[in-house]
């Protein structure tokens, strides 16, 4: 049975590629930025959005190297987008490492996050693909658009609906998932209706790993998945268990949830929504809302070019998504 | 006497087009990215970036309309850094208005930042001019980096010399001048040369730019430059006026300086600090700086087209540069 994983040994020499261009694109004088760029991409990551970029470039049939350029340009938007995270989020910790907030500052990572996402423009240009300039800046607004939604909705405090979640869940996470891949397609010059198939694709993969994400901030195992238990509520988050749980719960459970999200206190509460959660049988909940997005996703890959070797990665991806621990 | 404030009644037209475009960048269906945004775009600013871009595209002959996008996309860079800038240096006050961290918060200010970045890219794509998004992409990675190295150098804790100053300044003020003037340049299509002298004469007035911001930050009457004094001792920033000073002085007034810039209570020295600058003349010393700077930007002027109507204006540009007083 073919696994996600295997994707990586399979494109390894393109995987090493990225790297060096990567690597590359962390040079500076500055040595305080390649410190903490390396620090970031070392820190590993699955590489999963630039995996996609290799795949669906080769999927589509493209033989040129511009999927190399592609490919990281896509890590590092992701990777600029951490360490404006982190600073938001104010983590200290992630995949059980110190962040680079925390080891260099907030002013660091700010900057280095800027540095980046300029050199992953510059690594695009390089391409002189307009259109793949053009998706892959359409996604780089949307994903800012989708961080300020989660703010405001913060600000807000107060319950949000599963559309407004999935609202934000596209906007800051499938929008570059739908980029990977929709660049893959695009550099192949497929039909109009091949990149749109990828690009739905790659956009509902991008929701179920959001998904399946905020499901693992209640439901892991924190030294498998690398991952804080109860971060999201710390920050005062409301992901898809809360409003799945919510909208089931009676009305007295409903009041704890909004009274634990909308106090002083929430990071204290975690084992108490956990049980709520528990309560409501969350984890099938989601499974079945999980479900539904899968099977729109099988929908997309008819539309996408057939591979013997290639397209049975596609299904493994999904199931990888809906099913990670980590 | 031509001014350069003249070149906004000749450019009207073109800067109400970069304006329009600028407010369909900041719409958005999340009102805190419009308001976070609109406040910064009126709270004015000289955009003397997207003129020199606009004049720069019609005295290289320039006839068509991407000069209004790569205006607007110059503009968006700017406002983007000032709003990271200003989370950075911890500022309240900006034009003699609150600074938008300090309205909404440093979260929405880092957001809105990166939105406003990728809205400039969209716009530079838009113009669909490779050279030009190759242009400004390396001038926001270089900025990004100049932003990075002055604050390596305030961690370092030491005097800098003019050399590691101009390095930054170049970086992170220079590096924008330079690509508004040399993209008017590329998009008209002139020849090599004529691009380089473009953007070397725009180098060197962001240079002369920033070296009058920072005089400004000790010399200047706040009502009238909408500064505030001191912010760079308060910051810890060493800026040219205190290396010059610091150059010419006698070793008790180096160490006072040392001392001062080092220690816990800058912020209470301004005094002390301007006293030692006026000691040694720092006005007429930044002017025979400056003044070497100037006469390096007049000697591209014969490399750059001419033109009985516009060509007077580079001159007049110079003399604001090194004589505002705001």
């Amino acid at each position: 049975v073919k696994n996600f994983f295997d994707l990586k040994s399979l494109f390894s020499d393109d995987l090493s590629a990225v790297n060096s261009v990567i690597s590359n694109s962390l040079s500076s004088k500055e040595h305080l930025v390649q410190e903490v760029g390396s620090y970031l991409i070392q820190s590993g990551g699955k590489r999963i959005r630039p995996i996609l970029t290799l795949l669906f470039s080769k999927i589509c049939g493209y033989s040129g190297d511009k999927h190399i350029l592609l490919a990281s340009a896509v890590e590092l938007i992701h990777v600029a987008t951490l360490l404006h995270d982190d600073v938001i989020d104010e983590s200290s910790t992630r995949r059980n490492k110190p962040t680079a907030n925390f080891t260099w500052g907030n002013k660091a990572s700010i900057l280095v996050g800027d540095f980046l996402f300029s050199q992953s423009f510059k690594l695009m240009v390089k391409s002189e693909s307009v259109a793949a300039l053009q998706s892959l800046s359409n996604a780089s607004s949307t994903i800012a658009e989708g961080e300020v939604m989660q703010l405001a909705r913060l600000y807000q405090n107060r319950m949000i609906s599963i559309d407004e979640y999935e609202e934000i869940a596209k906007a800051k996470t499938a929008a570059l998932f739908s980029a990977s891949t929709h660049v893959g397609a695009i550099i192949a010059n497929q039909h109009f209706d091949i990149q749109e198939a990828c690009k739905e694709f790659g956009a509902i993969l991008g929701l179920i790993f959001q998904i399946t994400d905020d499901m693992l901030d209640y439901f892991s195992d924190p030294s498998k998945s690398g991952k804080n238990l109860g971060d999201d509520l710390a920050q005062g988050s409301i992901t898809a268990p809360v409003i799945i749980a919510y909208n089931k719960a009676n009305s007295e459970d409903k009041k704890k949830i909004e009274d634990i999200f909308f106090g002083n206190d929430r990071g204290s509460k975690f084992e108490e929504i956990k049980s709520i959660l528990v309560q409501y049988d969350t984890e099938s909940l989601i499974t079945n809302y999980v479900d539904a997005h899968y099977k729109k996703a099988l929908t997309t890959i008819p539309s996408i070019p057939h591979s013997a070797e290639l397209t049975p990665y596609l299904y493994q991806i999904l199931d990888y998504a809906r099913s990670r621990n980590g």
